[in-house]
């Protein structure tokens, strides 16, 4: 019998992809065990597990919960919330609050990838206004967050999950790019600071030196670094 | 004074979006009394209390609720449901079943409306190419209604709400790109008829010939249509 089929959970992850990592903190922040199996080949051959269990997309993260599928980060998160009621809400109950959540989560997916995607794969100028794009986007985040510790205020949760992920994939574009979180905003950085002081968070996510080496090996295969 | 102040409900829509249509089925069928405000220069010209209400986006959708703003489509539906609790519920309580109906509304919303796109900015074989890769999509969600009369079992919901807002504007499409509906996904038709025969539906969707219009009007000004 294979641990799949053993394991009343378990994830189908990949160690850079930040969609994985979210599904790890959520889990974590709930205190729920789960067997981890990383997608050795991904993205090049996807496992005949992830082909099984996420046949529309053939992407991580995949949570199996008692032989079921769930997949799509958000939307995993938001199950594992409702499914674990134990401990702290990561969503909001008030509906509104919750609105506000699935907003700027949504707002985050929208924009963060597409941001990175323009620095990864360009150079000189174009490379610029991808920089100056993902500024933006990261000052509106900013702005929503104002003075508050978190996203919805005091506690952690659904959009700092959403965000955070990202973060130490920002630090590598950083480098790439050579512009400075800090300098546009301090208060991310903050934030991010606070996030990280978390378990949950900090063994979640990928190293930033080793997500810069994986942009550049990218970079010389698309032929845009020498 | 004006309506937006003194109405507890307010939805700011556009008569041929598919998301507006979304907004008003879901608070029909929750008995939920709100004026209307159509946008009148909308896609050119935001009016002021949408550039207000929607600064973000600028894009309707917008359901003002007590004077607070709600945006996005799928994302007001859930607020709705959550917010007006009376009747039933559009989506499921369990877990799973909830995380299916998000999963199949995401699915719409990424697939179909760049299927149409495909046909409406295109000619010749590469307008076909495009009802190909919408009717794989439309297949697809067949496969998933399969013999439910609903996408969640025996009660009209979300995944209902999110999909039928395109049914007239894939009938447009099918006119536009000569192809057949019921040929090809012949229980997604009758589900359709089924929906339709809900007041809810009915009094939401634009007509199909308008929509027509449009399209063609819009394949005019572009170039792709004489």
């Amino acid at each position: 019998m294979s641990s799949v089929e053993e394991a009343e959970v378990v994830v189908l992850g990949w160690w850079i992809s930040m969609f994985t990592s979210r599904v790890r903190i959520a889990l974590a922040e709930k205190g729920v065990k789960y067997e981890y199996i990383e997608e050795e080949n991904f993205p090049d051959n996807e496992s005949l597990l992830l082909l099984k269990h996420n046949p529309i997309y053939k992407k991580v993260p995949v949570l199996i919960h008692k032989g079921k599928p769930i997949n799509e980060s958000k939307i995993i998160v938001e199950y594992i919330d409702e499914t674990w009621k134990e401990g702290y809400s990561l969503l909001p109950y008030d509906p509104y609050l919750k609105y506000q959540a699935a907003f700027w989560a949504d707002y985050i997916d929208r924009h963060i990838y597409k941001g990175t995607r323009m620095i990864l794969d360009l150079k000189g100028e174009e490379m610029e206004k991808g920089v100056e794009e993902l500024l933006g986007y990261l000052k509106v985040l900013e702005r929503e967050l104002g003075e508050k510790p978190y996203f919805n205020g005091e506690s952690f949760g659904f959009v700092d999950i959403a965000l955070i992920c990202y973060y130490n994939h920002i630090i590598a574009y950083a480098t790439l790019g050579t512009f400075s979180i800090e300098k546009h905003c301090p208060k991310l950085v903050i934030w991010a600071t606070q996030c990280m002081k978390r378990e949950s968070v900090s063994k979640a996510l990928p190293d930033p030196n080793k997500i810069y080496d994986v942009l550049i090996e990218y970079r010389k295969k698309i032929g845009v670094e020498d």
